[in-house]
């Protein structure tokens, strides 16, 4: 990587629009496109780190903000960083905080930052720029985000604009208070909600930046398939090429094979643990709901397909509905183990389609498997 | 093992009245004295298949009663047995349903059996000797129970021994009911609650019938530790010496040191799981509960000398307690991982302890650093 940075991007090859690369981290590289599991609280819902290492994922993503009420970053520092403490060796991807603040209830939102009540203590807090970065800068993730306005969905074109402005000069704060650029790249996020002229005024003012790296926020908002579609195809292109794009908080398989076609790198998002915990688990037919009563004798595995320790190890589908009826935490466990499985293959084999240069082929193939029982 | 049976008991060694020895079956052997993780529901709770085997257990423990509620022996059977169901390949031992019975509100007890309100369906059923072993027969573990009378604490002489009258007399019909002699052992159960004259009485008449193995029964209701032992200490010298001998749910560290020294071989309990979920981890120098604030900066593995994942992983006290305050799954998983493995290592090291002669010293030390801090 660049001597003095904290990361760095290699294209490795090109298919359209769609890029394969690899990004290098002092932790370790991560292949892209790549999907990173969500730890909230610092910990992967109901799955050991083991078990996330073993899942192929290369770089997880912890919340700045459920860290930061607790056990506030201190106490993670104390410990030594968010690596030690959460027992992940790999790259960690930390986000600002902002995402979690600006759907809180009684949030006041102003130039300075966001003022909201303190989940734990109940007293008045405010989450500004520099306090993102300083909280971010304490737990010490490999790559950390720019503490951005995320404008809302649906948002009128003055108020997209207002998040465009405040979220350029936030983004100039946190470069101005990050304390560890050395060894944490600092990415920044375009917002501009569906205003092709507002993203473009905002990648473009970001790009002239030279970030380490570039995402696209404002999305899973409750756009829709169709709208996040055509953000990330207008917004993509404007990104630099040699550096990493992350789609923030996406998606479905669905949303994610599409949008590594318009050349997005990196993902993250909660549905592979949260659906598993409600007995949804991914397939390449579709997704079943294991608490429906046709499964009660299902003596196949989650999918025929896959070599998750679930899977591979005999588990079958009568078995995790029986386990979901008794209310057994293994149910959420091994279906944690194997969606969070099913969206890493799903990325390695979008790599090895986009290295054959039969990425579009590869995709109407997955969709056309994918949409038979869904 | 012997030509027809399905188990096979050999001695090791012996040191005092303790012994250790290795059961043979024909899923592998298990070496005695063994701690058996309960799988309640068909699933060590918290815990996956791979997990429990690499804790060392051998041989696990499922539940006939709640089994044949939910999902139904049918179901299981459907997919092979109660070893496929549950992805555990190694011996599995069945009780017979009878302490989860006599502990329903609204049973009635007669000669024939028992009468209770079904949990899911809420009609009336009726649990039998042959019904018990019907229903084991089905799951196919490697070990089942009798179906005895499970006598309360504290319970008069008269009580008590219409408990072993009633126990003999449905021995007898377990073994008339029994089909699947050569492949699954039948135990026998010594009631007698606190008399010894009783136990005797009932240790004889179960020994006459050269069972493959027998169990100690009405204990871990309520007697505590100091009656636990006198009924251990007089009714094990009791039974074959040439048969495994299994304590039935018992219990804490101090109880099996204590009955491994009376003999015992087999131990099933719930307590490793069960404390893991309410953080109670066991330690070398006693019991920590890890929700305590004295934990919230605590850089320190749950036990420097353990090897379990969690410990050896990385994983700080810090770290737990921050999981069981965000309320994460992963704190359960991570505690009964290390718990089962804390049991797991008694026994080893109890085995090593009596096959070194030295099983009474090593029991004191033991429970000198245990006590430190408990």
């Amino acid at each position: 990587m660049a001597s003095g940075a904290a990361i760095s991007y290699r294209l490795r090859a090109r298919d359209g629009a769609a890029r394969s690369g690899v990004l290098h981290t002092a932790r370790g590289d991560v292949d892209t496109p790549a999907f990173m599991p969500v730890g909230t609280h610092g910990a992967v819902k109901a799955m050991t780190p083991r078990q996330v290492a073993e899942s192929g994922a290369q770089m997880v993503l912890a919340n700045t903000y459920h860290l930061s009420l607790r056990p506030g970053e201190a106490a993670v520092e104390k410990l030594g960083d968010l690596h030690a403490f959460m027992c992940w060796e790999g790259p960690i991807l930390t986000d600002s905080g902002g995402f979690q603040v600006f759907s809180l209830p009684n949030k006041e939102i102003s130039d300075a930052g966001v003022r909201f009540s303190h989940e734990v203590s109940g007293e008045r807090v405010e989450l500004t720029p520099e306090r993102s970065i300083e909280i971010q800068n304490a737990l010490g993730a490999d790559i950390i985000m720019a503490f951005d306005e995320c404008t809302p969905f649906p948002a009128d074109q003055t108020l997209a604009g207002t998040g465009v402005r405040r979220t350029l000069s936030w983004m100039e704060r946190c470069l101005r208070a990050h304390r560890r650029s050395a060894d944490q790249a600092l990415f920044g996020i375009v917002q501009g909600s569906t205003y092709e002229a507002l993203r473009r005024e905002c990648a473009v003012a970001l790009a002239s930046l030279d970030l380490p790296g570039y995402a696209i926020g404002g999305v899973s908002v409750g756009e829709g398939h169709e709208l996040l579609c055509r953000i990330t195809s207008f917004t993509a292109p404007l990104l630099p090429e040699d550096k990493p794009r992350y789609l923030m908080g996406v998606g479905l398989p669905e949303d994610l094979v599409a949008a590594i076609g318009f050349g997005i790198d990196l993902f993250d998002c909660v549905i592979p643990t949260r659906y598993a915990r409600s007995a949804s688990v991914f397939t390449r037919r579709g997704r079943l709901r294991l608490t429906h009563r046709r499964f009660r004798r299902d003596a196949y595995p989650i999918d025929f397909s896959c070599d998750c320790e679930a899977c591979a190890g005999g588990v079958t589908r009568a078995y995790l509905h029986h386990l979901f009826a008794a209310n057994e935490i293994l149910s959420a466990i091994l279906c944690s183990i194997h969606n969070v499985r099913f969206y890493q293959r799903l990325m390695e084999d979008a790599r090895s389609a986009i290295a054959a240069g039969d990425y579009d082929a590869w995709r109407e193939e997955f969709l056309a498997h994918y949409r038979e029982t869904a």
